[in-house]
């Protein structure tokens, strides 16, 4: 890594820690405020943002970008304003800071309070889409946070009009300077460098695709919170209610395929199989789905052989591997083996069944009658997300204002003493 | 590092998964059978771990461990029933595992749940205290967790009859196979062995020295959960009752010196310094206080001179490092920027310069008019702890049995699709 990269990040760092500090004590109605001011000022900068994403537009067509990833990329008048949108939506979320967790006393008369407080400081790492450039730095303002956002070379022109746009109008509405950071250049080095800055970075998060985080994970000195993939499974029950199971897995794995939170995987009872399976096969195959099974599956309906590789493929396409299972036990081992711990749904009226299922699944969400399309910030009433996290501490599932915090014990008393 | 404890630790991994899924699902009951049971067959096997202790104990003199150290791995019979009465505690306190943390509905009529679920597998790898083999596995098992502990070699033989004891008696009365394993060889390179394993183990909580820590933190491919230093702070403020400061000063420097929650830093506000240190340096020499003052303190009392490594040094010991200060906004600088976001306390009568001070130190623990040495799971009320996390994500301060589980979002309908 060049000298220069490592000291221009570590510039950033230091004065995200001291934005920080600041930060934590402005009151909710003056950080709404800024946030309405800074959804103002976006719209207002529209044409220069319109201009550089132009700019990002033409390279990403030079370099041969798929057309899904220039869509990915693309802005227009109303995705801008959409943008906008957005952090007016976060303004009008509740604060979670300062809330009172939980209060007590002890028997020698101290008075505690765990007190919901910001992170901190906050690395975001992220590939392709602008609108995370504003998305996650306003998320993480209200809450408390300043931010290093280190986007994608294909969208940097953009991140930069829409960061500059942010910040020059959220300054005159009393946004602290360097609340929100981004890194103006795209050397990969300063992923690394960022790793490293675990004295003044309290986290890192990284949005993206598997090489990305695995790169993050293996050099970060910091607490990550990955956001890996949804490799989602339906569990269809002897007891099911078959028409229903037939809408959810028609749902689960169509309605948005490219998404985490879509079906990958179904297991179905083989005491119901006989019947279910071909129900499934043509309703799924008449919205194009590809179907693989096992060989108990492939003795029912027409379909490909599923090999080993594709219980912990996550498709994010019009493809599902199917399995004939013969207990809910197996159905639960298999998703705990094969699954991404991400969110998993039985189909069943039984709900002794359902509650076992729900227990035993190893998952961040785990769903009973309903499909797993719903694991989802905004489906779960948390107003707006960061992302879908794929850890078992801090985070867990869909990440919104809330996860973005921390806490801290404010202890009160009368002089006491432990001696 | 050789393939052999390669490969015996990613086998440990492994059956530490596995154990993991079947501990989810013992209902609490059997949970606290189990405890009691091991409780029973450690007190049985005194006179094992004793005579495995002794050869720790000759060991270590002939390697010439400090006297301190060797306290420290001593045991007798008294404190092999302390170890056993413990187990006994956590057997008898609530089980966070089950636990519905939020319930509510959407309007489409989903009914969620976020429930307290364990974390799964948890590394432990602790210095010379040959107890924390017993505390940290029978907290982490109450919270329905395997665990994998990786003590330092000082104490291998007492640990190895330890784990020998818990897991022997534990086996009787249904503790599933590997949910508590001891690494039984010390090669440093299980260290590195064991922060590879992210597959299997969610979390490493490294609790011994600078060293070990920084290791883990550098190695480690899943989350740490740090115990890093209590650089701790006291600050007299101008409305202080100067009484109950020299008390809470000599409490929190002098009532147990070595412990991560004592005081190392006084910080004195400039209009009460005059009147105060006196007092207060009469106070803590008489209890054998060695003092460092800036030079404004030396202008007043008479101590040596505070350099500046004096402000980032944990003393651990009867030393004290004092600063006075213009105001409220200097001393809380001088904590954030010196201290280890620990615990720090106010002294005064204003109930708003506490609150200002309580909310802009940035650090776990904050008191008001209460001694630092009040930083601790049991005065806290948690009934046991497992150590004062230096992290701000997912437990910070004080770590009970709670901040040993995650959570699981549990989602019930009647058919939902999102299309």
């Amino acid at each position: 890594m060049s000298d220069d990269v490592q000291a221009s990040i570590e510039a950033m760092a230091r004065k995200a820690r001291a934005a920080a500090l600041k930060l934590s004590q402005i009151p909710t109605e003056k950080k709404n405020a800024i946030l309405l001011a800074m959804a103002a000022g976006l719209r207002a900068a529209t044409p220069e943002i319109l201009e550089a994403n132009a700019k990002d537009i033409e390279a990403g067509e030079q370099k041969g970008l798929n057309k899904a990833m220039l869509d990915r990329l693309r802005l227009d008048e109303k995705r801008v304003d959409s943008i906008a949108g957005g952090i007016e939506q976060v303004a009008a979320l509740p604060d979670p800071v300062g809330e009172v967790m939980e209060s007590w006393s002890r028997p020698n008369g101290i008075r505690l309070e765990q007190v919901r407080v910001p992170i901190g400081t906050i690395g975001i790492i992220f590939e392709s889409r602008p609108n995370v450039t504003s998305d996650a730095a306003v998320l993480c303002f209200k809450a408390g946070n300043a931010t290093i956002l280190r986007g994608g070379s294909e969208a940097i022109h953009s991140n930069r009009a829409i960061a500059a746009a942010l910040q020059e109008s959220g300054a005159v509405a009393g946004l602290p300077d360097d609340a929100i950071q981004l890194i103006p250049f795209t050397d990969r080095s300063s992923v690394t460098a960022l790793c490293q800055m675990d004295k003044w970075l309290d986290v890192i998060i990284p949005r993206g695709g598997r090489g990305l985080i695995e790169t993050v994970v293996s050099q970060a000195r910091m607490p990550v919170i990955k956001h890996y993939d949804g490799i989602c499974h339906t569990f269809v029950d002897p007891r099911a209610d078959l028409e229903m199971a037939v809408r959810i897995c028609v749902d689960a794995k169509t309605q948005k395929p490219g998404v985490c939170n879509a079906m990958e995987t179904l297991l179905v009872h083989e005491s119901v199989a006989g019947e279910f399976l071909p129900m499934v096969a043509e309703a799924l195959k008449a919205k194009g789905v590809e179907l693989r099974g096992c060989d108990r599956t492939r003795s029912i309906i027409d379909c490909s052989a599923a090999t080993d590789e594709d219980w912990e493929t996550e498709y994010l396409d019009l493809i599902l591997s199917i399995k004939v299972v013969c207990s809910l036990e197996e159905a639960v081992a298999h998703i705990n083996t094969f699954g991404s711990h991400h969110s998993d749904c039985i189909v069943t009226a039984d709900d002794a069944a359902a509650a076992a299922f729900l227990s035993a699944v190893d998952s961040a969400c785990v769903f009973h009658n309903v499909s797993t399309r719903f694991a989802d910030g905004e489906e779960f009433g948390f107003g707006a997300e960061i992302g879908i996290s794929t850890e078992k501490l801090h985070a867990r599932g869909p990440m919104g204002l809330r996860e973005l915090t921390s806490y801290q014990y404010r202890v009160r008393g009368d002089g006491q003493t432990k001696g």
